[in-house]
């Protein structure tokens, strides 16, 4: 077997067998086969696809490629989450703790952020002490004796996806559904998850513009779920505007302890109970979504899920008494307020250029690698359709530099539509495919 | 400007400006552009292609990433010829000195042969001395006081052209018509031409397969030729057959010398008749091709060229000889004929399954750099159409090794297809483009 040949095979639309597939993730990962042909052939999957077979057999290679997570040894169905990216995407911050709340044991490996959209395991850092890097060992003692444990990526596991993944990063070649679905269930199925609940973001802030696409690659996750034995549900939801109000690491894990406190914005309340209950469902501990609703709600109510919060935090070294007083988060040391003239609608809060303005604050990095400033970030005043009154902050911009603080506000002022009439609110949950 | 960009705008069809083909030949010929990102764009190339000015663009980067041959000393209109590739295609064994004895000077570099295709440099090194590395100063003063110089490519000119193809090869990114077409006349301009004739191979044994795709290939180069104000015209010809009778490197210049001496197979002949008229033409040495040719059988008769074609063997250092005594080229020491056992015709001669068993005899490279066997091949009893009378050579092949003579002959029984009805020859010249 070839390289050559299999670049062109695929380049004239032919399908690759499963050992032709082992025989390019193996060569690649090796560096027997050089990154230029992996780029040709990225590319050549990008304008020809690959079937759900094709699919299935690049996940399981490039799980193969490293460590398996055995979790076999925790009792219970473990459920896993991913989303496929947002901004302001707080909903594993809350999600964790309240389901694992409920006796579904949560085992998470989390990424960083890059561009407009932010990363878990950065938000975390928000919290002083708490240690994101943990051993494998240490990670499953962690969700046998917690039930609940999140941790940055390791290299062990799918070192495959990870040097595709960079390459793919730099050659434009991302954009590709077999290739991002392979991507993420690949990273799922090797954490060991017995079952998979996915958030397909859709819309202007997230990698999926358009519905058909979102679904698409919806359809292709539940298909590889189904074909590898972990049961996977997606939702696809929307990410034209940002989830919740804040978009920044220490203001979004602020948040997420409101929801978790039971306060918070509505739609990320409700899009934790949607993906939740679904968990719960999954996890045996739910007969249905509505039963799985009602027992997040309780949760919710007896502080049992902020206990929980509280206790992941301990068991990974953090300060606990983040969940009780916020000031012990990052704070920055500037703080102004966009404020409504008069009484207005919000109308446009666009999520990639929300997105962006919080990266340039120093929220997020435009490159991988570059550090970041916790503190800062920015809150909305409401949600597309709510009413802002006269003299109410539009937006609050969180900032550590004074003239960073002077362009975010420019930026947001030129970015964020006002109507003087009623408008509806936008739709979240769009979709369930399973 | 990134090249991230620029791969994601060629993905998504977007048409380049200059300055980003500069952007992009400059900084692959550095080294500041990775192999990878280059392999990406090229397979984004083949699938959404590039319009003529673009083409025109990269053609005209590549030339200025080298050296420009100044041909501009030597009195006289200088006319290359290129051809895209065949097989046994010994046309500028024959044309350039018969060209050359009309006043066209003949200033050609030229390439080795790869996989089932020959190259000029291979054969002309069958001639015993003749020296094929010429500086580029040598090569001026031989077309200045010869009128005739043929030598190897060298380093200086189009080292982005090099870089590039050599990327293409190992990434199934040269079936482009853009790619080829800029490839061939970046090497062409850098050379110095004035005007160019151009010869697109179509059919079995060629790069272009079926009519459309030479056709395409011949009217982009002949208009990367007009836009930079140089005359170019392209034939197009078949190479569902090999050309003439011989393959393999001193059988095919003992067939280009019994062509210069007048005799030679029909077909070789009547192409460089056609080829050459129009460089006669081009030269200013002849009103129109009916002249052009006129001139060209005198130069035959009279042996002016084959006295040229001794006069440019002695000038590179070669013995002179050769014209008169074949027997001074290299000799394979076992020759065995396929012979008819009755009166036949050829049906089938299929130029790429012969250029591979001469390969495979030694005559060729399966891979770059490969030694090869200058004194083995194979002639043919005639072309397509021909009758072989009964107890004739079909086909003979020439080896150094009698096990691979067998294997050949074996492999010429398989492949090439008689008739026991008279059949009709197949046209060769099959369209004019200018």
């Amino acid at each position: 077997m070839r390289m050559y040949d299999l670049i062109k095979k695929k380049r004239d639309g032919g399908v690759f067998s499963r050992q032709e597939i082992e025989f390019i993730v193996k060569g690649f990962t090796s560096g027997e086969i050089p990154d230029y042909q992996m780029a040709a052939l990225a590319m050549a999957i990008y304008f020809q696809g690959m079937n759900i077979e094709e699919t299935v057999n690049l996940t399981l290679a490039m799980v193969d490629s490293g460590v398996r997570l055995d979790l076999s040894s925790i009792p219970g169905i473990k459920v896993d989450k991913h989303s496929t990216g947002g901004v302001a995407d707080t909903t594993t911050l809350v999600l964790a703790p309240l389901v694992a709340s409920c006796g579904v044991p949560v085992a998470k490996l989390s990424g960083r952020g890059l561009g407009h959209t932010g990363g878990t395991i950065d938000k975390l850092e928000s919290i002083p002490g708490l240690k994101v890097e943990l051993s494998l060992e240490e990670f499953k003692e962690n969700v046998k004796r917690y039930g609940i444990a999140i941790a940055s990526q390791t290299e062990e596991l799918t070192p495959a996806d990870k040097k595709l993944y960079a390459l793919r990063d730099v050659t434009a070649t991302v954009d590709s559904i077999p290739l991002i679905a392979s991507s993420i269930m690949s990273k799922k199925i090797a954490a060991g998850a017995d079952a998979i609940v996915l958030d397909v973001k859709v819309g202007q802030g997230a990698f999926m513009k358009d519905l058909p696409s979102a679904r698409k690659l919806a359809q292709v996750m539940v298909e590889i779920g189904r074909s590898v034995g972990r049961r996977t549900i997606a939702y696809i939801t929307n990410m034209d505007q940002p989830l919740g109000l804040a978009i920044g690491n220490s203001l979004e894990v602020a948040e997420a302890i409101q929801v978790l406190r039971g306060e918070g914005s509505q739609d990320l309340i409700n899009l934790c109970l949607e993906l939740g209950s679904a968990m719960l469902v999954l996890g045996g501990k739910a007969k249905d979504k509505e039963e799985g609703k009602k027992k997040l709600k309780e949760a919710l109510v007896s502080r049992k899920a902020l206990e929980k919060f509280r206790e992941f935090i301990l068991a990974q070294g953090g300060e606990g008494r983040v969940v009780e007083d916020l000031n012990l988060l990052p704070q920055a040391r500037f703080k102004e307020s966009w404020l409504a003239k008069e009484e207005v609608y919000l109308a446009e809060l666009p999520a990639e250029r929300l997105g962006q303005v919080a990266m340039k604050l120093g929220a997020g990095r435009e490159k991988k690698g570059e550090k970041i400033d916790l503190a800062v970030g920015l809150v909305l005043g409401g949600k597309v359709g709510d009413r802002i009154d006269k003299g109410k902050p539009i937006v609050t911009v969180y900032a550590n530099d004074e003239n960073r603080l002077k362009v975010a506000l420019e930026e947001l002022k030129a970015c964020i539509k006002l109507s003087s009439t009623p408008l509806p609110p936008l739709p979240l949950i769009l979709e369930e495919v399973s």
